[in-house]
């Protein structure tokens, strides 16, 4: 995992306020398979007490973080720089969503291309000039009403969409389902008690009743045990109480 | 905007322990366009100036959040419910990622559907019984090796999915989902009549028989006329034949 970590994108966080949020930030890396963090002047220094704590273990399992003084130092080794920002700039670069971004970043790691993400303070996010270093801006796209994200949350949206760019889309349940035999067997036996019961006002309602209940049967996608469970039902509820 | 907020998702957490959480998720939920908040027994009390401080001003422009003793009241109103987890589960219920599970309820709204994510607590996340009362399981996407994200990290990604989806076309069948509050009354009364003829072997076997029952008729997603149709089939079978 170390060695495949490798290739993946390394997330910087230009003059860092609050150690939580770095802690934070942590979590939501690793969380998304990133473990490479590196920090720009953090207000409170480094290491951090607080980011420790907010990392839930995340710290202790990533390589150690790594403090440069300039972001210019901090980019050195990269190929390709994000640079998220909430404002527009006045500058002729690329815009991407983070989804875009992320789908990007995987393109240029597979032909060995170091990216990086960068994110700017608490308050006032990335100068213009950090955001010169850049490639490409990624904004992400929220409520404008209301558009100013946590820093760890910005982190973890493009960290999230790095790792959802190559993830499993689908999971159905794992489950047997019934076949319909005995699907039809079932419909067929409440038919009958629902008759016996006097369910039914009319007989000429009685096809379209079964129908329904059939189609709304058929939602539940039952497995083989549900059905011996539904007949289980039937003959609990059919025998008088107790 | 107040009046489009109406018929998005509902956002619910239950038994959430810190103010800090409950507060960035607010934030999280507004940056993503979800303004209505309801909580289930919040262990620390509501309002909550920790909470206050952390939502960064979201509470403040949200509508008032409601407080609730049980899920079942918190999502009485609701037609369409997904349960985050992390943990698998062995529950006969359809899983979905948060993107997909985010154009479902998109798709939902369109018809005029209720939909809401409920959320567990910091620690255990949502218990056996608050998931089988869902339609529908989400579990996000992560690192296998560090799974456990935060609270409001775990809002922001349902949220954030929710505002990048759009609506797709699809859409299953037209009537008038069930309401939760109808749904809960017809399991109750299952199992009330399923005691009386004595169909749970033994009492300790009888919660879990019920979640089972349960998740099997959440994926029938019935109608409020289904709803009625199996009380009436409950009625007639519990009467003796004729």
């Amino acid at each position: 995992m170390v060695c495949a970590m490798e290739s993946r994108p390394i997330i910087i966080l230009v003059n860092p306020q609050m150690g939580e949020n770095i802690g934070a930030a942590a979590r939501a890396m690793l969380n998304c398979g990133l473990a490479r963090l590196r920090l720009v002047n953090p207000r409170d220094g480094w290491p951090s007490e607080r980011a420790e704590a907010m990392s839930s273990g995340a710290l202790d399992k990533m390589p150690p973080v790594d403090v440069y003084d300039s972001l210019a130092d901090a980019v050195a080794d990269c190929h390709h720089v994000y640079a998220t920002t909430a404002r527009s700039r006045d500058m002729v670069k690329p815009v991407m969503t983070a989804r875009d971004a992320a789908a990007d970043s995987r393109a240029r790691e597979k032909t060995g291309q170091q990216t990086a993400f960068i994110f700017g303070a608490e308050r006032a996010g990335l100068s213009n000039d950090d955001v010169a270093l850049a490639h490409t801006i990624i904004t992400i796209p929220v409520n404008p009403d209301f558009w100013s994200l946590n820093l760890a949350q910005c982190v973890l949206l493009c960290a999230y969409e790095w790792f959802q760019a190559e993830a499993p889309a689908h999971r159905p349940y794992e489950e047997a389902p019934a076949s319909m035999k005995n699907l039809t067997a079932l419909y067929e036996r409440l038919e009958t008690e629902l008759q016996t019961h006097g369910f039914f006002r009319t007989q000429e309602l009685r096809p379209n009743v079964m129908r329904n209940l059939q189609n709304m049967l058929a939602r539940a996608e039952m497995t083989e045990q549900e059905v011996n469970t539904f007949h289980g039902i039937i003959t609990s509820l059919t025998k008088s109480g107790k």
